[in-house]
C-alpha cells in the first residue's frame, strides 16, 4: 500500500477480506438452499461486482434505477431494484425491462396498474412488506391489502408476481446479538405466515426475499426463505463492529485521512475528512456520538482500532477525532490515520471511488 | 419551472433570491468598510460564482485545495483556503501560489516552516484562531503561541502574515437570535483583543477575518473586523430558518423529490430522497430530529412550508416525511414535494449539480 500517494481522504479496500466476506455469505446461503442476491448499493462498483461471479452470483439487488442501468451496462442481467417503484421513471423501467430480467417493488394497486399498462416487456413484481421495521411497505398483518395487489397484478400478463420482500432494518437498532437474531427471525416468521395466508386465499405461489446484514451475518439459520439480499457485509463498518455483527478482521475498508492539527490538551486531533467524505451518519456508544473508529495505517495495511479513539464531530471538510492521551505520540501533522466509517455505504457514495490495498483504483456508479 | 422533467431528487435554486441574498450581504459589508470574501463551499459552482461579480466581489473563500483549483480555473485570482494547511498537498499549494494570490491557514510553527521552505512563490498566511468554537485553531487566550508563529513566519520573505482568522461556528448552536449575536460579538471582541495584544508585542499589523452566516446575517454591526466570509447565506436552509437567521422568502433552494408511497395511518410519506441526496445532517426542534422542512411545488416555484411537516428519517435512498393528516389529500404517489434541506452545503455536495427555476443546469466542482 503506497501511503505516500494518499494526499486527501481516500477509501482503501482489502480485496482478500472482501472476497472472504462474499465467500462466507455465499456458502451460508447455498448451504441452506437460499438464493444469494447481494445488494450492490454498498460497493456501487462494476469492478467489485466481478468479485461476486466466482461464487455463482448471477442475480443482484440495487437501490435505484440509475444503479440498475449502471450494472446492466456492466453485464448483470437479473436485477432487483429494492426501492418502491418511482412512477416518474417509467421510461427507465421500460427500457431496462426490454433488455434484462428486471424486478421492481410495489406497495400500491395504483403502481401495479400503471406498470401493467405502461410497460411493454415482462417485469417481475415483488410486494414490499413492512415486517416490523416501520419504514415503508404494507403492514405484514394486512393480508387483505396484499391480496388486492396480487389480484390487481394478475390482470396484466406481462407482470409476474415473484413474491414478498422485506427489509428487517430494525436489526440495526437492536441492543444485542441475541436481539438482532430475534428480530430477524420474527421478521422471517411474519413473512412466512403472510405467504401461507395468501396462498390459502388463492394468491398462488410466492417467494420470500429478506436480507439485512446484521440478521444474515449473525443468525445461523436464515429460515425458510427463498432469497437473501445483504449488502453492507461486503465491507462492514464501525456500526456493524459496534453491534457485534462482524469481527474486526472482517472489516474490509477504511478511509485514510491526513492529520492536520493536534489539540492534545483536549485529547483531539483535526483530520482532513469530514461529512463530504464520511457522511454525517453515526452511532451512539457509551452515550457518545461516534462517526467511526480509528486505526493506524502502514505499508502493510491497517492495524486494530486505537482503544478509546473515535471520530467525535464532523463538519463539511473537518473531522475531529477523540484521541486518548496515550496515543498522542503516535500521531503527527502531515501523517495519515485510518477511519472505519460509521456507515460505509454512505462513505462510498460520498467519495465515489476507492483503491484496493494492491493499488488498483475502483470507480463507482457516482463517478462512472 | 418544468416539473415534468424532474424524475429523481433534484435541487432547484431561485436565482433572484440568491442575488438578493448576495446583494444584502455585500451592501452590509461595504457599508461598514469591511471586505466581503464569500465562502464558495455552499454553492460550489463557477456559474453561481459569476453572480457575485456585479457586487464587486473579487476575493473568495473555499474549503479545500480542490475547490481552490476549480475556482482558479474559472477566473478567480484571490482565494483563501479556510482549512488548516494539509501538508500532504504542498505541490497543489505551490502550483496555485504560482498563478493566483493564495491565502492559507496555519496553526502550528511546523506548518509555517514547511511552507516557508517548500513554496517558491509569495503566499499569504492567516493564523487560525479558536475564538470559542472549540473545533480547531489556537486558543484566543494563547497570545504567546500565536506570537511564536508570527516570529516563525517572519523568517521567510515569501510568507506574508495577513492576519488572524476565526469561525464562530458556535453561533449555529445558539438558542436564540440574541445568543447568536452575543456569540458573534464575543468572538469578534476576542479577535480584536488578541490582535491588539500581538501588535503591542511587536507582531506588526494584522487583519481580522471572521464570518459565520448566523452572525453576519443577524448582527447589525459586524464589528471592527477587516473581512467577513459567510457562505450558507447564499441559499440558506432549514437549520437557518429554525435558528431565525433568515426569513422563509430568503431561502433560495429546495430539493424536489418524487413521492413514492403513502402511510397516512402514521402520518408518513415515503419520498425518493435520502442520505445520498440530502445528507444525514439534522437539527432538533420540539425534541424531534428534523432533516428538513417541506414545501409544495408548482410551475411558479415553491410555496411556504407545510406547517408541522418535516423529514423525519433518512436512509440511503429513502426519505420518510412526517406529514400531518390535514395535508394528506394534497400529496399523491408520482407527484413531487420540495425539501428545504437541513444543511444545504452538504446537499449541494451530495447532489453535485442543480437547476435554476429558469431551467438552467448548474454544475458544481464535484461534477466538473
Amino acid at each position: 500500500m503506497n501511503l505516500d500517494s494518499i494526499v486527501t481522504p481516500t477509501m482503501i479496500v482489502d480485496r482478500e477480506k472482501v472476497q472472504d466476506n462474499i465467500s462466507r455469505m455465499s456458502i451460508k446461503a447455498s448451504g441452506q438452499g437460499i438464493r444469494f442476491r447481494p445488494h450492490f448499493k454498498t460497493h456501487q462498483s462494476a469492478a467489485v461486482g466481478e468479485w461476486f461471479r466466482p461464487y455463482g452470483v448471477r442475480a443482484i439487488t440495487v437501490s435505484s434505477l440509475e444503479m440498475a442501468v449502471y450494472f446492466a451496462n456492466h453485464g448483470w442481467d437479473d436485477i432487483l431494484v429494492a426501492f418502491p417503484i418511482n412512477l416518474r421513471q417509467l421510461d427507465v423501467v421500460a427500457s431496462l425491462a426490454a433488455r434484462i430480467h428486471l424486478s421492481v417493488l410495489v406497495e400500491s394497486i395504483q403502481s401495479v396498474e400503471i406498470l401493467g399498462k405502461k410497460i411493454a416487456h415482462p417485469l417481475d413484481i415483488w410486494i414490499k412488506i413492512d415486517s416490523g421495521n416501520g419504514r415503508t411497505g404494507i403492514d405484514w398483518r394486512d393480508g387483505e391489502r396484499t391480496l388486492e395487489i396480487l389480484r390487481a397484478a394478475s390482470h396484466f400478463a406481462r407482470l409476474t408476481i415473484r413474491g414478498l420482500l422485506t427489509h428487517a432494518g430494525n436489526t440495526y437498532s437492536a441492543a444485542s446479538i441475541e436481539e438482532i437474531c430475534q428480530r430477524y427471525q420474527a421478521s422471517v416468521q411474519r413473512m412466512l405466515e403472510l405467504r401461507a395466508a395468501l396462498e390459502s386465499a388463492g394468491g398462488g405461489h410466492m417467494e420470500v426475499s429478506v436480507g439485512d446484514t446484521p440478521g444474515c451475518s449473525l443468525c445461523e439459520s436464515l429460515g425458510a426463505v427463498d432469497e437473501i439480499r445483504p449488502g453492507n457485509f461486503v465491507f462492514f463498518d464501525s456500526m456493524m463492529l459496534k453491534l457485534g455483527v462482524c469481527r474486526f478482521d472482517q472489516v474490509a475498508s477504511v478511509v485514510a485521512c491526513p492529520v492536520v492539527a493536534l489539540h492534545p490538551e483536549r485529547e483531539e486531533v483535526l483530520i482532513y475528512g469530514g461529512a463530504v467524505h464520511l457522511s454525517k451518519d453515526y452511532f451512539l456508544e457509551d452515550g457518545k456520538v461516534k462517526h467511526g473508529y480509528i486505526v493506524p495505517l502502514g505499508p502493510e495495511g491497517w492495524g486494530t482500532p486505537l482503544e478509546g479513539a473515535y471520530m467525535a464531530r464532523l463538519s463539511q471538510e473537518h473531522g475531529i477525532m477523540h484521541l486518548p492521551q496515550k496515543y498522542s505520540g503516535s500521531i503527527a501533522i502531515g501523517g495519515l490515520v485510518g477511519v472505519v466509517p460509521a456507515h460505509v455505504c454512505l462513505a462510498v457514495s460520498a467519495l465515489g471511488r476507492y483503491w484496493t490495498t494492491e493499488g488498483k483504483e475502483i470507480i463507482t456508479v457516482n463517478c462512472a
